[in-house]
């Protein structure tokens, strides 16, 4: 057991996390210090080889973290960045209040070493503006969809590529919109099948997501 | 008082509406019985000139009112039609399971006078069904768009026309589609800008709705 | 394609939606600095004739933007007007606390080129008060009803006129108000027959409603 | 405590609610077999002089009990009727679906001893219906509102009358009616002041709380 | 008409209320400045004769009307207080958090003219706290409750007295308590029967609910 | 982990659960054929020595396995019993219709070795009913308090005892209930200190809870 | 268009799904007779190659269509298998309860060319089970994690598994499972990293989702 | 009644808790000034021989009682400790989020005689971590489990332990963590039968629920 986790009293720090899933535990920032955030990446950066990222991480907190890089687009905080893989993923997001969503979702998956394509400010009320990037989605091996609102972009880009869409609800809007909630529903209802969903204003969750694709991707690579 | 409403002990029938409102009032169907309707209908038609209908009402009670023709996939007894009027309205729908529900919009508004064309199963999972329609949508005074699901279909016709767009949500689909309630909110909180929305399933409401606006149109036509 | 949009990076302005829609794209502005206002309604000036403008944009950004117009009630920034149109919209809110969203509605109305009346405070706990304002609900084109708490004035003007009636649930009141969510779906469920509605709070969403029944009427007007 | 309950092994009546409050403990019907009905009657019968009902009966337990009154419309069934009292009651409803929640109150406040008119199917989409009953109104010491839908009658009511205004929302409608809740969020959020609220369908509930009203009048009258 | 409403322009004041209903309206404070206040207020003092409050008023308000005398813990101002009637109110609530809504249900009860009792912290988890003041409950005209949490007071206070109960959820409480919306659900179930509801946080609402009542029996006073 | 578990096919039958917490699955009865019902029972008498019980099972699926005994109104199946052990529970129920719960509850306990008291409808609305058993209450080692509608009987039943309290909301009552909900937010929010709660109707969950706690007191029994 | 789309009237069918996105549109049975679906499965098969199914199907349909093979646990109607693809996906599910959902998905995985394997009734309250197949899972490419109630087993499966994680949230449970949407919360919510969800209950989206990964390993496969 | 109440004007101090339940009443922090802190304080110190605390108390209140005891993670104060019991508690939490709700458990438990054990940062994404510690669990007479987002951490220990388990889910994580009502919902639902819940981040809730075990075990030592 010793080797799997790093006691720091505040948290224990799964450090097999790694060797079990390719990837290490990603840092949640929300509540955590400068002193706290730097205890566990050391921690991480030890025990492991792969990226060290936290995210959500405000820039009065982040000023103190030197050590590390920090997006302030994306709130992310990168101390080590993983190795790029054969893996692309098209970020493509409906509106410009979408874009620090967007931004997270590109950050974490660029970091974990998916290489990211972006394809923004095209929601559906101007059809015409997505038509027009269909290449950009063809050529991509996983494509992230963030949208708020009614989120309907997420069910025209599944009805337009074959592999696999990951939709992300933003808490963009107001009133119905119920601060995402609204997105998240229609986007678990769309009419365009095999569409999934992760949590609203998750750009971590779906790059995570795009990563474990990758992974079983290079399995196969490496069985073949 | 008198001239204004007719009491029929279970019902007070208010006769008045199509002088203030140019239309007489459309009866509810469910829980009246056949004999309800039939009296109700009485009063209606005897007091004005206009179109006298019953909506939601199932085939167990239309068999007993021969005098009114019954339209089934509509579920709706009409016993005397309006004459036709100079607005068109396009009827737009979804999917297969929406068909209840555009049913009953296209059979209301061509009883009360609007021309009707109609456009089904164009979802926005094969969003090259709706842009093959493109003219259709345009040629119409009002467009009608009728969707369960997310309901993404009213934010893209609504990006396509520039004319009144009333969107209805159905109640078409299961779990996070929560009978309606999602595409409801989902097309409340649409990118398109000046969507309006009408209750979850009532074809009846979008057509009365499109009738408002033919009223003004008509107005405005006699004013010239 | 080019013609259609214009890159800005953070933004691809959708340029063509005027041709589309007789409109160019209103400004959302929450979330935008004065520098990314300015350069989109630059982008909109320059691409379009019709009018441009930035909704719920607060004054601590519009002191930056002296080429703009600022109305503070509505919160509105407006670059060019649009020509008058022969149409028009009666703005009717329920009570004092309303006035931030009616400010709106009918600042955007009018902005288009729409004819704007307003009769304000006249909630339905005095009935008298609305009665005494029939005829001005009478004499325009479409009325906009603007309410909170229980949102019961779009019932009663809806069955005062026969033109088509625009339901704005406001946020207004406190406790089972829900912030808005008892109005929208007290006038989504409301016994007048006809009455759609739009998001809570969105004056400009009733006056684009109002502006698409403009553009269908103009255009008969036009083809007589 | 022997006094105070009867102890019929599935229940324990509490036989003493009439010397505590005026008014024996009324049944309440679903679940309970026409057996069980009876011997909780017997034990009320015996043990007060006051009335004793029970509500929300079918008819098929109903005809099982014929030493009781049974009113079909109401679902009520009626032992014993209270002496009746100088305290009147107006029950108001808005539509004819609306008819059974309205029976079920005029018939437990007319069984309890209470002074019963009524005034039927006065919607506020057309606000003539109700204003032409302003006398009934004024001349009851207790309103009892019942509406369901978007439940906007309470409001108006509730500006017109002085005394005390009884809401009952009821479960009429479809869709964003949400079964009786849209109505009684309405009702608690109205812009009228002291309208009062009881549960969705509970036309028992408001005859109940309009007989403590007449307790507190008949107290006041015995004191002087 | 112009005798009914008076035009600020910001706002339309029924002035007439009183002659409808006994009472002037009572002023709402939220999103008022001092001189809307004092504007409002001269009105309903010039053409009335009765009450003059203004409610859920901040200290930083308040301090720019000296001639409205004014309760901190209330919030309420008043510039004239109504003579006394023979009416009394008990103003019973379930604990110490609960008090600032206490307070606005005593003030403005005591402002429009009722006399009030006061029993405080008397929550269930203690029920002999509130078996104690059994007596103050049976005398009072009628019962106003106050509790949070999970409202529980409501339904044994219901179960003591014989008169009128007007709940009043409020706000007090965390997590499941959803902000008042727990104790409002759990009111409106209350087993006890007869009990009425008026919205979360609303002292007012049920001080007005008690001057309807009190209007009725002063009225039997003078038929008498 | 073969003898962990017994593969059935349609079922992994849990077989190490009594050598892991006490007490073998208990088989949840719906969606679950007779002959299922039997495989998984024999296969649980075969693997342990506890109680064999399966929950909600109706009594057309009960009539076909004779070698289990029937308690049709908690709807339990008990194929062997537990050995008495030395912990008292009292299932306390506000009222007749919250029967069926109050049994499941009680048989469940009951089987699994737990000695049962009960005291059934004492709702609060005749709070001296609850009071006259309070020396039944204090004589118990758990408390399980059952109650739909507005649940208030857990807030005061926890009140009064020192020991556990486990409320079980029902879905007994309509409208505001919701279905049970209404009783469950309002048990969470009690005023009353350490009270817990299960889920809605789960007699079994309350059941359950209890012999958790009598395992704690035999175990220190033993230690000793 | 005349070869993207099949005008059958009540239908229009996209027959050019398979050009697309590789997999012919699925038809959804619900709300269809069984020569409408014939008729759509007709124009499926002869415009494309792969496979044709028909989802939620009942047997009282299914047996008019003996062209088809019909899977009842999976109410899955088979008219063309597509050819097997070197793609695995491991059905995992939590409880007996939720077979349909998982027998869904297992039978649309299979049919549409992916290689099926199963591991079932390994709820987390024996966590035991689950770890014990631990092979099993992270053998597969992609795993399909179905669960009701609390939905906990996506989250331990998410962690223990590198590859892609697709959680269904089923209703199966009661009270506040509220029909599959707490699971549905609880899978969006889950603390380990990269889990996304499909609709409730809706074994179909998992497995469509599934053949989205697969179609992007085939392509690179293809690539190499 | 003298000796159960102490009166405090803005408060009635129940003192005879203690007698009646084993523990003086713990004070409730929030909406109370330091003075009215001490002055509750010192009523039910001079009253009663057991702990006096007072829970959610922030340090800018703290600092004004240097008379009590202030720790500021729990956010507790503590006038006086309870002598310690023969009972312990385990403290089980499963994020670093999850602290403060945690701490406050531990505290309260503390304080009021338990003896505490704790296992932190043991969410279910990486099991090894919860199932190190499988001994600590097995040892405490009561396990208190704390986990917001999934809350799944409840269901694995309810599967691992035999004694009692009370579940704390916490408002931790965002989005369609609804702010802890998905933990809560899913706690109530689990799989793992008679797990009971408390509050959300209702660690005060937990302590006390423990403390009742304790009581009762307590005193059947005592009857030994």
């Amino acid at each position: 057991m010793a080797a799997d986790t790093v006691d720091l009293g505040f948290a224990q720090v799964d450090v097999a996390r790694q060797a079990r899933q390719g990837l290490p535990e990603v840092i949640y920032g929300p509540g955590k210090s400068a002193d706290q955030l730097a205890d566990i990446a050391a921690a991480l950066l030890a025990a492991n080889t792969g990226p060290v990222l936290a995210t959500r991480v405000g820039p009065e907190i982040a000023e103190h973290l030197p050590a590390a890089h920090y997006d302030p687009a994306a709130r992310l905080l990168t101390w080590r960045r993983a190795a790029a893989r054969q893996a692309t993923v098209c970020v493509v997001s409906a509106g410009t209040s979408d874009a620090p969503v967007a931004a997270e979702a590109a950050a974490v998956a660029s970091a974990i070493g998916l290489a990211v394509t972006t394809v923004t400010d095209v929601g559906v009320a101007g059809i015409h503006r997505l038509l027009a990037h269909t290449d950009a989605l063809h050529a991509a091996d996983v494509v992230i969809v963030i949208a708020g609102m009614e989120g309907a972009l997420a069910s025209v880009v599944g009805g337009l590529v074959a592999g696999p869409v990951i939709a992300v609800p933003t808490s963009t809007g107001y009133g119905a919109a119920l601060e995402g909630v609204t997105a998240l529903l229609a986007m678990l209802s769309s009419c365009a099948a095999g569409i999934t969903v992760v949590n609203i204003d998750s750009g971590f969750g779906a790059a995570t997501a795009a990563y474990r694709l990758a992974h079983t991707m290079r399995r196969r690579d490496d069985h073949r």
